[in-house]
């Protein structure tokens, strides 16, 4: 039963949380579109299942960057978890710790990353390029130094989309971002970089020593772009429907970008995933993982670390569950052949 | 006014049933996606009537596994009918066997299959295969000795997915299962085997003696996996979306198999079939016949032997008349030309 | 304003006519899932406009099996106009009349033929072929006498659908079906004739001597065969939602059956056309005319003979206002480039 | 949050204005499809942005007829907003201005031209052409001697659609149309010519001197003929769904009118564009410009020359912050793959 449950877990988060805060966090930009559309867009990919296969062994380990992961639903970077719970970014590594999923910290984070780092287990860190290009260079250097084993560089953010809700004046008292180590949030060096580029993936890769994860694409030929930068990695993504609104959806983008880069640099899916259905038909597409948003803070400001390990404990064995239904008995074993393609 | 009267139907039934078991009847898996879009998948498909045929006599007679049936509309198999009536699966076979329909008796029956065997014309027996395959294959036999001319053998389910609502717990009081036999039903034996390949459907055919019939494709290249592993004939079904949770739909499912083993193997339709005309597009589509679950079961709850029997010969009637208006003398005459194809 | 107040034109009907008359009326066969669809289906059609064109002076004129006609919509048959208003099909026969509109009497009149022919202007009969051909013959006869210039020969009846409302016990108080002649309704000669076949069109054309119309073909190899049996035209046509359910959509059809037989015989579209730009989509894709069915009873029982003239002469000048907005002269005027291709 | 406040803005324009002066701005045309339809259209193009491009700086402005104008986003020609606003065409001449915006001036004005003129910046003068050729082209001349730069004749109004609302009787108390100089607004030559055609634009041209822009194509080869008369550019434009109901898309149709005449006059696109997301759309399909009807009459309603002002700023605000979302630098850097493409 976990959609059903997932769902209401929306419910029980806008009842728990303040108002201005269940807003912030829900909130797509502009019209609001693409945000509207994106989980109806995995759910329009029909599931092809096989029948007949010894499913007594399920596994949803998967190997990303060379490293063995327990299950391919990864956090997906999300600012401020002060605002959800008091714990803020601990409790979520905590949660994310114990179900054994990995934690990709937003550079936005209540929290100095130091600690975060010290509840979590092997995390990634999410890094936006500001105009001082220093500041981002010194997050990506603490986080090696602290034990990320990769940068999430977000592409898409030139600028902050507008969105119905901004940051809640809340966000001040209920955490400190670790970038303003008592900087004035306005200081035009604090902003997102306009001219972000290639050449910043580069760097970030060499100032960290990590491999760098490109978020935020939708194009094959944007992809090769990041590639060529250097990127190890691409998550293709809408950054939930809070930057540019009105887009193609992720799952169609998945399949131009797999299609363009798949066999060179790993390709992650991001945006809408709620179920097991979900990820599957994404591996389908060939995408090795996926990020979570949203749901993770709901389960965050319901039930702190524990809520946050519930749910991704639930997801877990959704997909599972799900995997055998579709006759598969590990993620890898999940084939193009278990989608709709465009032809049938 | 067949269809109005069998929307009706399921609000009768409602009313009449316990809450717990038309939620458990009405179940769908997951987010209950295959299951909200089953019935209307057939009501896309355009309907291109024949005109100036003589239709003086019409039949819905057909040939399953060398046998002429009155009709192809079945029985599909369906757990537990002592939760809708007292006298369970015994009030099922009367009323099919009044109306000349095929029963599909569940493994999963309230009732011993020898007891319903009595009342019933010719039956097939439905069987799951269990971690314990001596329990099944005694079922095959056991089906086989009391007149069953044919084991249909569930594929789709190696695993029991999970539902917003799960067996009420008055099963137990209303009708044993016939494989329980005093067993624990929490005894691992008795679940799903995982492990359930192509081995146990040449099995099952070689203890029973009897033609065995797949049921739950949805892909050509499975439904081929079956007639390799000796089926006779393949159900394409989605279990009523109870099993995975958003796949293809059931139409599209029948046309690609019926393209890959139609001249080989039997197909027939199951899932969200509601009206003469859904039959004739599963008909059109290259099915033999189609299997109706939910609404025997409604049929059944408001009125026994008598609804079962009743609602069988209205729809049969439907069937009938459905046939004449589109121009066919037969359910054999139906062709091809009746739908609109891919290319119209 | 015509389409808002068509619209309140069915409001205003429901209002005066009797429940179960209005009900008899409005009913759709089976699910009544093709008259749900019937006017969408012309809506999805994109008119492409052309302009810069002199439309000075606009034509509705067409020519119909030799004879010009003022407009190219038709009143559709339909039984039993006595429920509608006290004067039946006199008082059709006068608005239809007075707006210039051809007028298709049904066979299932409340009122004789021969003292509607004498209200109308040039008219067309339409004739159900029963099981004693006799009858329908007698028809065809008399129609011919008093002054038909054609008969309209229905071929999607060999019986009558059920529907959700059947005859109201009021007919047989408010008029006289003509064919009974004081026989008893349910004498099995008077039933339709289950073997209607292409031999009853070449008989009643030479019964009557009239050019025969084939009411009821949604596909190009059907309509083929009415012209073998003689047909001078076909209406493409689901009888309005009224036999077979859950058809493709008459557009669709009209576009087959006018690429198969356009050359040869005259086609004409029927069902849900409601407005001008339907119409000129219907004359784009190739018919000549339109046949219009339960606007024509509203507007009789809402305002009597006044009613289906004002009605008429309203559509009439919609289309000829529509005709000059897509920059066209005349109903031949209209072309296929007026409406999206398949490739468009 | 622009998308959002313009929503809001209608509603403020509802309770703002009159109820028969919203109606009469708000309507369409017949069932009025074609503008239920039209802001839904843009909205169908999925965006594909770039990443990793330096958008420092971001430039709005185009080149529309030569001249360098600061946003593509035109007011689009709207009658008499002397009901919206004591100063009528004055406050939007002002609002206009003051934002960069070019305005298009209606015929069917409320103020004298000439005073209009001198509250404007650089403007466009719209032209209907009447049955009295002189006052359509007086008004050109008018136009050219006030400091016009172009003529903007709109092609596809032969006759004025009916529509739920008509101009409000009103019209008369708040301001002149110019062109009546006192004449009875019955008068025959006051009304559109019905043989409007090529020859019109070239005389329009001739007597004003300045280039024409042919406003209300929706096809290649209607656009190809306005070329052939001179014209220097093409409106790709619905009218608002004020003039044919039931039409193709104007994105459907801009795509197919930059193919056939892209390359030799400037296409603009008009009808349902809301947000920076759509003028995108509209400049990757090829237009150079978009013209905006209704909500410049809303934000006249609301708050007069500043609510015109305040709407077209935040407009080309909201373009802005697309265009860097998207990975463009300028209007002209956006090219045909910011959208997906038939094949994609
Ligand atoms: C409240 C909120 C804050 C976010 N903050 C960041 C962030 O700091 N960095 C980032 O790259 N993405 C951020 N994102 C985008 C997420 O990483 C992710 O792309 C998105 O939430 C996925 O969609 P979903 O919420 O539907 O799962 C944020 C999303 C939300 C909802
Ligand atoms: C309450 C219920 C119990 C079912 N039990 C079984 C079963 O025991 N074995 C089986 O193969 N299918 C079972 N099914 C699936 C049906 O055989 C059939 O595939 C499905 O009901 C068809 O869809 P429909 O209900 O829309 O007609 C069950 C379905 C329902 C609704
Ligand atoms: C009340 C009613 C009675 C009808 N009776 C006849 C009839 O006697 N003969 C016939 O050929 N069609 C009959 N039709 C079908 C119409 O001729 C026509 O095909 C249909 O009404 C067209 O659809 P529309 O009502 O949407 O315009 C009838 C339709 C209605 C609604
Ligand atoms: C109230 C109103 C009056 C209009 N008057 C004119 C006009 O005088 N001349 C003209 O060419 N178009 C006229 N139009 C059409 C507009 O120029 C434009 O094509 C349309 O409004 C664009 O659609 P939008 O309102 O969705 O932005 C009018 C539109 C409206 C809503």
């Amino acid at each position: 039963m976990l959609p059903p449950r997932s769902v209401s877990l929306v419910d029980r988060a806008r009842e728990s949380l303040p108002a201005e805060v269940f807003a912030y966090y829900a909130a797509g930009a502009g019209a609001q579109q693409t945000l509207a559309e994106q989980e109806q867009a995995w759910r329009e990919i029909g599931l092809r299942p096989r029948v007949l296969q010894d499913v007594s062994l399920v596994s949803t380990e998967v190997s990303l960057l060379g490293d063995t992961v327990a299950s391919p639903i990864l956090i997906a970077p999300t600012a401020l978890h002060g605002l959800a719970h008091p714990d803020g970014e601990l409790a979520t590594a905590r949660g994310a710790r114990k179900a054994g999923c990995r934690y990709v910290v937003s550079m936005r984070a209540s929290r100095r990353l130091s600690s975060i780092a010290e509840e979590s287990g092997p995390f990634w860190q999410q890094v936006y390029v500001l105009n001082d290009r220093g500041i981002s260079d010194e997050v990506a250097r603490r986080a090696a130094q602290v034990g990320a084993t990769a940068l999430v560089v977000t592409v898409d953010t030139p600028i902050v989309a507008r969105k119905p809700a901004e940051i809640p004046a809340l966000a001040w008292a209920t955490g400190l971002l670790d970038v303003l180590d008592g900087r004035d949030p306005a200081d035009p060096r604090l902003q997102q970089a306009r001219d972000l580029g290639p050449p910043d993936l580069r760097r970030l890769h060499e100032v960290s020593g990590l491999p760098v994860v490109a978020k935020g694409v939708l194009r094959g030929d944007q992809a090769l772009k990041c590639r060529d930068a250097g990127a190890a990695a691409v998550v293709v993504s809408t950054h939930g429907g809070r930057q540019l609104d009105g887009t193609i959806t992720v799952p169609a983008a998945l399949a131009e970008v797999v299609r363009t880069v798949g066999g060179e640099v790993e390709v992650y899916a991001d945006g809408g995933v709620r179920t097991g259905g979900d990820v599957v038909r994404a591996l389908a597409l060939g995408a090795r993982a996926v990020l979570i948003g949203r749901p993770v803070l709901w389960a965050l400001a319901v039930g702190g670390a524990a809520g946050v390990h519930e749910y991704l404990r639930d997801f877990t064995a959704d997909l599972s569950e799900t995997l055998a239904l579709a006759g598969c008995r590990s993620a890898a074993d999940v084939g193009a052949d278990l989608v709709e393609g465009p032809a049938s």
